[in-house]
């Protein structure tokens, strides 16, 4: 891959600055380190709210958010909740469009594809026998999470086809909660009492 | 696991209800099949945005939700985006606090501990040689999503430390986001141009 192309501004990509960036990073593969956090704090039944904010990278703490972003999360009325925000399953479908969309302004951008649309429905089948501890009840192996998820894209702009779906393809190659979600991360879960 | 003990609502959960609604699921386990959605638009450079209302579940369409949710993604200014909102990664940190503690609440519900205060922080650990693709441009093996992810919880209620650890240790167990986290899903992407 070469950062040395120059490419105008193009799809609200500051694509210069883009380049630039990865010149940077390339000369100081440090600045690529990052940490993004998120906190939460219960508030009653299925009911929480999580605060985004604060963030490392590029060598230091980031100030430029001046106030946290806050998300409710909810179980539906159908799973005994109060639905006063989406499930937290949903939120991963969500997350996981921003991201292939992101990328794919990006790449678009410095390939010098104009869009005029991407949007895109991400659904993900999930036999709720998983969570609540009915699989072994009922003599099935049933996971808790999704069994599978598909996400569908609608993709338009001044390129033949195959250009469009070249961006879908090297957006995924390169989309980090695709990788989160088909590969999988360790986490580790400590706990303070009391 | 039995679900005929009997326990009065407890920590905003409809415990009663909750029994009731494992009871008929394990009468008709098809109502455990469910299906989330998000739908995205993009919107400018890396800013785009999700709508989450509709769902299927217990054998119909949900038709709770009059409203749908709404959020922005984007990336940072320091990763070249407008920060009109989180990035992805964030929204996924916010999905697993919020699921493993909507689990937490309901599990203690059932096993009759009253929660005075559950808080918890998500960080995640992502180098970004990955995303940029400049992992082989230097050498080196770099995934393009988190390295790893510790959630510190913070628990406090009418119990010994031992029994508030073991709500934590069963939400896990329960948990769907930590599932699709730690062992990854299938994901299908089919792309409409033009």
């Amino acid at each position: 891959m070469t950062t040395t192309i120059s490419r105008p501004p193009l799809n609200g990509v500051d694509t210069p600055t883009l380049f630039a960036t990865l010149d940077a990073v390339k000369a100081n593969p440090e600045l690529a380190k990052f940490q993004f956090r998120a906190t939460n704090r219960w508030v009653s039944g299925t009911n929480n709210r999580s605060s985004i904010q604060g963030f490392y990278g590029a060598g230091q703490e980031d100030t430029s958010r001046t106030e946290a972003f806050s998300y409710d999360a909810d179980h539906p009325a159908v799973l005994v909740g109060t639905g006063k925000g989406p499930t937290p399953v949903e939120f991963v479908l969500h997350a996981l469009a921003a991201c292939l969309t992101a990328g794919l302004a990006n790449i678009a951008a410095a390939r010098g594809v104009t869009l005029t649309e991407v949007s895109s429905t991400v659904e993900g089948d999930i036999d709720l026998l998983g969570i609540l501890g009915l699989g072994p009840v009922l003599g099935r192996s049933v996971r808790n999470g999704y069994e599978g998820i598909r996400v569908s894209f609608r993709i338009a702009g001044d390129a033949p086809d195959e250009v469009l779906r070249g961006l879908i393809d090297q957006s995924r190659s390169r989309s980090a909660v695709y990788d989160v979600i088909t590969n999988g991360v360790p986490v580790e879960i400590d706990v303070t009492t009391g």
